[in-house]
């Protein structure tokens, strides 16, 4: 779903969501465009038309009214659909992002994590259990999870997304810093924690 | 420094770098803007755009010198240039940054750590020390930082980067899912990974 929308749309969505989520009944019941704007220091212009892709035009001289367009938003990103993911790799990321108790509030849960260290199976991380490599398949299936995060060494990565490709996940959040060939009817998205702080860098 | 190219641009540089790392000799002494595009599943305009602003064109019918571009987008990313960071926060996920390795590429260093636990301080991760937050003025002068990784909790985020702007870091690396005020000359990347996996499954 969503085809419709560019990245780079798409991607200021939870920004926006996350601001709008932030206000309060204090801060009045409609917010303008330009206030969001200049909130996120984005143009306006940039963020009527990103909004549009997700709900009707605010009022002329009043705005959106925020718990709709919050509501709009959350619709758009599917949050209110519960959707399981798993997780590859149980060092200290994938411990770390286990723990982690924001995916909840896009309907995203965590619910099984794999290692091929057999010290790390069996342990139990922020309620989560890590099992066997070997279950993977079997806990994809269980769960219905079409959603990965791939935190493993770089070197493992391709072969451990190879075999999630194989058990229909569609969509690999992708930590390690190597580039995964996928199948057309896979998105990985990646997050390279060490070239985003070179790309800062490189800005400052 | 880098103001001249556009955000998205500087964004795909490391994945170009991390691509042409990845190859060997044995891949041939040349690559053409088609190949990088194909391996990487952009248009060959854009790469050959993105490119152009870091090193001169590759030759017609022939490519770039992959050692040659190699050396260009190290250079336009400063990883020659060696660069201090500090973290603030030794959590879960502190904890797992201060121990990956993969900065070093860019030429930056994670020097140090902050925390404001207790039992945190004076614990060693990774061969890096964390300290209480009283010490983060005087390592900042003493490494002479400019790059802050930011991994507190939200409702900590804003009030440790006031801290850190204070201080002269000119550059944050936010993990934090909340929206850091920060003055003008002072550069905020955020990296929202439930808002990443949220962005993912609403596009597969």
């Amino acid at each position: 779903m969503n085809k419709d929308i560019p990245e780079i749309s798409l991607q200021r969505l939870p920004v926006y969501l996350n601001y709008l989520r932030s206000l309060t009944d204090e801060d009045g019941k409609y917010i303008s465009s330009g206030a969001i704007a200049s909130a996120l220091k984005l143009g306006e212009v940039l963020v009527r038309k990103d909004l549009a892709y997700t709900s009707s035009a605010g009022r002329p001289k009043v705005g959106y009214v925020r718990t709709e367009l919050i509501a709009a938003l959350e619709e758009y990103l599917g949050c209110n659909d519960v959707k399981n993911a798993i997780l590859v790799g149980a060092g200290g990321l994938g411990r770390a992002l286990l723990s982690y108790g924001g995916f909840g509030k896009y309907g995203i849960e965590v619910v099984e994590a794999y290692d091929s260290d057999p010290a790390k199976v069996g342990t139990n991380v922020g309620g989560k259990l890590v099992l066997g490599i070997d279950n993977m398949a079997e806990g994809i299936k269980k769960y219905n999870a079409r959603l990965a995060i791939v935190a493993v060494p770089a070197s493992a990565a391709q072969g451990v997304c190879e075999l999630l490709f194989k058990e229909g996940i569609n969509g690999i959040l992708n930590f390690a810093p190597v580039l995964i060939s996928a199948p057309d009817n896979v998105v990985v998205r990646n997050i390279d924690v060490a070239a985003n702080l070179a790309i800062l860098a490189s800005m400052v």
